[in-house]
């Protein structure tokens, strides 16, 4: 390659899709300190800070806690692929792209799948997760989607956690989207093997997956009968890196810096605690959503069922979504997120997670939707959304 | 968690280990840089950037070129789980850590693994590998470590690779350490897959793994029997992502802001060229070389099969080599490696690696080590190491 390659200086947008969301400028800066060595005394100090901070996260005292060094879909694999052997029955619930995602983890761990299939849009329902669990006995896993990043659809998982344990089956519970935006109380829960992802309501750079395993759990790990796959992602040997004892073991090379902004970024959490937090996402969603039924933009989801920080909502009748969303970042440098699978064309899903929860891009994507829409000749009703938006903050 | 957590402001060390190497302040900087969306236009115009950088480095005109969003062991994962099926006989070459780890990885994917093993030290014997070859005419790859990291022993790739072609086998070939450090001709060798990482010769943060597959490596994932068993890094899926379509699918979310940092260290590989880069690596090694010969002290690997970036050196006699580490970095936040496997407490593997190979590096180890091994009364010669290296750069 002979041309010469300038350096990239990438727009400052807004980021409002279904993640990354915008990063905290001292999360960014956290990022940029020195690199030192994944086996240092002084990294290792700050590993143990990064498993409490979790745990607090988490609303866990599960000692394993920490985060895996690849993004949420590799925790999504790291629990299936640890606790699931060839011929181990799993019921996944799908009511979205990510039950999916787990489906296929099973089946590549050489997992029998029983799929609980609701409506996209919808959360999973208990009542079928019960029969399912009922004919089911030899099952040894439920696996479901807490927050359903594709449809904004919230599932009620201590309920799921509650039956699962009623029928003697390990929970695997999918908390991407959720984590620090809307309550993930892992020990109230009882649930099991629980993944994350750390560029959405932590609002830190893409590239790592926290994980916390109950203890319950981690017991299946270690008594395996067959090797865990992936030697990567094998619990058994990222412990000796991650795990309590003074002598850490070198596995592989911890993405030292992306762990420096993770614990940047969950100092911002404890700072302002779980609770404010899940709050200020509630706030804000209500004031986006206030201004959007302003204009005539209605929800995916029903009522109750939604969660705050990912808003997906109908396209309006006759509306190019792609021009829409290429005018919003060309002309507004806003991302907002397209729909995925089966709602792919025909939603947006406007994400308030983490740092961009607030209420400066709540009143700026109102008033650049509603600028691109009416440019574009859009059944809404116009100058109306703001002032809606304004009503709930006041 | 009650405790609040202080703000982590690591050392400034000096990174002389096995990686991660001294990162450049211009890649810190560009780190740190605004987050963006994983699937905006200008996010896909760098990474189709870093794809010809890499191509650069790697010496390939290789289509699949491509970080995988994790650790140089996810890089190997990459490798073995898509080119490895159940039943399938692989020959792997052992001469230090790493080659076992290949072995796992093999076995984990279902392989029928064919050990060529060499004393920890010493380079793959190409003669062995050629009767395992010709013993073996069923063997479907033959997997070997070009630079080992855990001796600082550099193997014959082109002969390997020469020997795996004449008998219809392919090649898997780790160059963690080498890439950018020492020549990695892919083309020219003929390499199937071949994986890396950033925290080596890039001087880039740990946490990317660079890979490349030829073609002909490429026509055998897209014809497997059976699905790869790992979902986050089945190329059939990434290459949705990372391939040259215009549409980009989401598969998982890219880290970043790391590969703002790979951009910028390959950047700064390129202006540097290649061949500089291997020269100055050479230059530097013989300097810190003739100190540490000058002192006392010997190599591990026999000239002539060493890396110039990893140098496995001898413990004195009667020395606590934990002790000197220990002394070196509390006092002068110096980062020297330990022994790894068989060689642990007996050697120590100083990197000159990327942006860590330089002349003030070179000097300030040199001074620092004899400071502290004459303050243990260990055996070596005070006084002349440091004219030594000096000679060697004039």
């Amino acid at each position: 390659m002979a041309d010469t390659v300038s350096p990239f200086n990438p727009p400052q947008r807004t980021l409002m899709g279904p993640g990354p969301s915008d990063v905290s400028p001292r999360v960014l800066e956290a990022l940029g300190r020195p690199t030192i060595g994944h086996l240092d005394p002084r990294f290792v100090e700050m590993m143990e800070e990064v498993k409490g901070l979790l745990q607090y996260a988490f609303m866990t005292e599960n000692a394993l806690t920490m985060p895996v060094s690849a993004p949420g879909s590799a925790g999504m694999e790291t629990c299936f692929a640890n606790l699931v052997e060839p011929g181990d029955k799993v019921i996944v619930c799908q009511n979205g792209v990510f039950g999916g995602r787990m489906r296929e983890n099973v089946v590549r761990c050489g997992g029998e799948v029983v799929m609980v299939e609701d409506e996209w849009g919808t959360v999973v329902n208990p009542h079928k997760v019960e029969e399912a669990l009922e004919a089911n006995p030899d099952a040894k896993l439920l696996a479901f989607v807490h927050a359903e990043t594709s449809t904004g659809a919230q599932s009620d998982a201590a309920t799921l956690c509650r039956l699962a344990r009623e029928h003697q089956c390990l929970t695997i519970v999918d908390t991407v989207t959720s984590l620090g935006g809307t309550p993930v109380k892992v020990d109230e829960w009882g649930a099991d093997a629980v993944y994350s992802g750390t560029q959405k309501c932590l609002s830190c750079v893409p590239g790592l997956s926290p994980v916390t395993f109950s203890d319950r759990a981690l017991e299946v790990v270690k008594n395996r009968k067959t090797p865990v796959q992936s030697w990567f992602l094998d619990l058994n040997l990222v412990l000796g890196y991650w795990g309590s004892g003074a002598q850490r073991t070198y596995h592989h090379t911890a993405p030292v810096n992306s762990l420096y902004a993770l614990h940047e970024a969950l100092r911002i959490l404890q700072e302002e605690g779980l609770e404010a937090s899940w709050a200020r996402h509630e706030l804000n969603h209500q004031a986006l959503k206030a201004g959007l039924e302003a204009m005539g933009i209605g929800f995916v989801v029903k009522e109750g069922d939604r969660l705050p920080q990912l808003n997906a909502v109908t396209v309006p009748e006759g509306v190019d979504e792609a021009a829409v969303r290429k005018a919003l970042l060309e002309g507004f440098n806003l991302e907002i997120g397209a729909g995925l699978g089966a709602l792919a064309g025909r939603v947006w899903r406007i994400g308030l997670m983490g740092h961009a929860s607030n209420r400066r891009n709540v009143l700026f994507c109102l008033a650049a939707l509603e600028t691109v829409l009416t440019g574009m000749k859009a059944p809404i009703r116009k100058g109306v959304a703001v002032d809606a938006a304004m009503a709930v903050y006041s």
